[in-house]
């Protein structure tokens, strides 16, 4: 007996189901109650399936797709014209209730158009959100941002509504007393940014229900300040990108200043773990997924560039969801 | 006899003409042919040149201004109600031509507001931008980024002038021959991003003596891939403070590592100048400064909290546009 099922959309991400098949086969030995439905091509799943002797686990089932939604798909087009892809298949399980959850590494922009477009929102949620949680400078600490890039441009109700929305999974998921909400802006003063981010100040301002602490800038984000950052989603890409970037530089520069010398050497050797670390802490995205919250289901989703490990994270991300009920706890808090 | 003037708001940024003044003195010590204006209180900057025994020294002369410019003070309000502020009278000595360039490390709105207002901005150029200099993974080369900051949002004209703007600078501060100018978007493909993003790009292709690439991602700031990045001020200012919050991320764990163990305390006091040095690296706003671009004058904007190395290379900076004749260069590729 299973008592919880993910569907996974295992064509999608730049390495495809080479890499989400074994993350697949290794969640399933970690977890004997677990499910997970592989949805994709049938002939290339039983394939690495049959390498990895895996054609006869039951905890391991296949849902036949013919197609695949491809990373430059427009997400109209891939509504319209993928409806039997991995990705709308693993998402149409959510909506039969055949699956829980789903999980995704492919393009973000035509999931999130199919999750919104299958899955419905949330009464009282306008727009989902593409969620993720960053580092704080309390290791112990970690801080939700949304929007990270569904939504390109998002009015003072669709912030206030991510700041709700944010807040119920800080308290939910992190088990965080009266999460701290923030605006993310150019400045802490309150006549700093756009109309729209000062609209929604007072919006979540004036719900008793939410602890709304006011703006913080770029640079507040890993200083523990808030445990809920709320922008939108261009500002949020850009954001978690840099991030990213900054990581690489970082990593990059380090490495070489190490490989300069003999001594350097031998330092960069003792010192690879604890830089390797470093850089994960800072590439959440690419080692733990995001979500997509305000829907009427759980959707997450992995980076791109995933690995079979920042897969099989972007799993044990979902099941987390489904036991914490988010959707549901969303729906109580905009009630 | 001096070669050179510039105008400095000694009063401006966190700790005012303590460092500022000190600065100034470091500067006229290093380059004879120097002569700078130290705009403010009277009394406060004859004390500390006093102090310094620098009271007598002909290439410092005091410019008095009896208001400062608060941090919490609005844009409007700093030009209507602080014309005898020490940042007014800096900008008021580059619009008589009594300066070159002035440099200032106070509230970057009031900064934009004045200037704009005082020196208006070069024909064929709407609004001035913000711009720094970011690290790459290329140590011999940087990227220039705009706006930071100073404009929250911007129409596809005013982000084509950037790229513009941004192109002259690469070609006459850095003598970089074609720079590559990129877009900042959500994502490589066309499609991705706002309407103005989109119109931006088709604009820049258009102009043939521009070298349009396309779109960057947050991750690429910092990846050689391009030498100008463009982007409207409350993204270009999220992405400068997140690489500033990841940078002092990245110092706090490395120190927190190292000080876990006799060991690694040891290795951490022999790695304490890489990870400074890498520190200042990732704070290219804070110890280099940013410029105001698209004025009939040189503005260069210190950071607030600018130490006195900072505000030392931000006068360096002013004295490199002004040898470079950078607004003279802008005019002309928009003409």
């Amino acid at each position: 007996m299973t008592s919880l099922t993910l569907a996974l959309d295992v064509m999608g991400g730049d390495k495809g189901p080479h890499i989400t098949i074994p993350a697949a086969i290794h969640a399933v030995q970690e977890d004997p109650s677990l499910h997970l439905i592989l949805c994709g091509d049938e002939n290339t799943i039983s394939a690495i399936l049959a390498n990895h002797e895996q054609l006869n686990n039951s905890q391991l089932s296949i849902e036949p797709a013919s197609q695949t939604v491809e990373m430059c798909d427009k997400p109209a087009h891939a509504i319209r014209f993928k409806k039997d892809s991995s990705m709308r298949k693993a998402i149409d399980l959510v909506a039969s209730n055949k699956a829980q959850a789903c999980v995704s590494a492919g393009n973000t922009g035509a999931l999130f158009a199919i999750a919104h477009f299958v899955l419905k929102t949330i009464p009282g949620v306008d727009r989902p959100a593409l969620i993720s949680s960053l580092p704080t400078h309390d290791s112990t600490k970690h801080v939700f941002m949304l929007d990270l890039g569904a939504n390109v441009f998002c009015d003072s109700h669709i912030l206030y509504q991510f700041g709700v929305m944010g807040s119920v999974m800080a308290e939910t998921v992190d088990g965080v007393k009266k999460p701290r909400v923030a605006l993310l802006n150019m400045g802490e003063e309150e006549i700093k940014g756009s109309d729209n981010i000062k609209q929604a100040a007072v919006q979540l301002a004036a719900n008793d229900k939410i602890n709304y602490i006011g703006f913080v800038e770029g640079n507040d984000i890993f200083a523990n300040k808030a445990d809920v950052i709320v922008c939108d989603g261009f500002v949020g890409n850009v954001a978690l990108k840099t991030c990213e970037g900054v990581a690489r530089l970082v990593y990059q520069k380090l490495k070489n200043h190490f490989s300069n010398s003999f001594s350097g050497k031998i330092i960069g050797k003792l010192l690879t773990p604890t830089i390797k670390k470093l850089f994960k802490i800072l590439n959440p995205d690419q080692y733990n997924g995001a979500s997509l919250i305000g829907l009427r289901g759980i959707v997450v989703k992995s980076h791109g560039n995933a690995n079979e490990i920042a897969f099989y994270s972007a799993i044990l991300e979902a099941i987390k969801e489904v036991e914490r009920q988010v959707p549901i706890k969303i729906k109580a808090k905009l009630e």
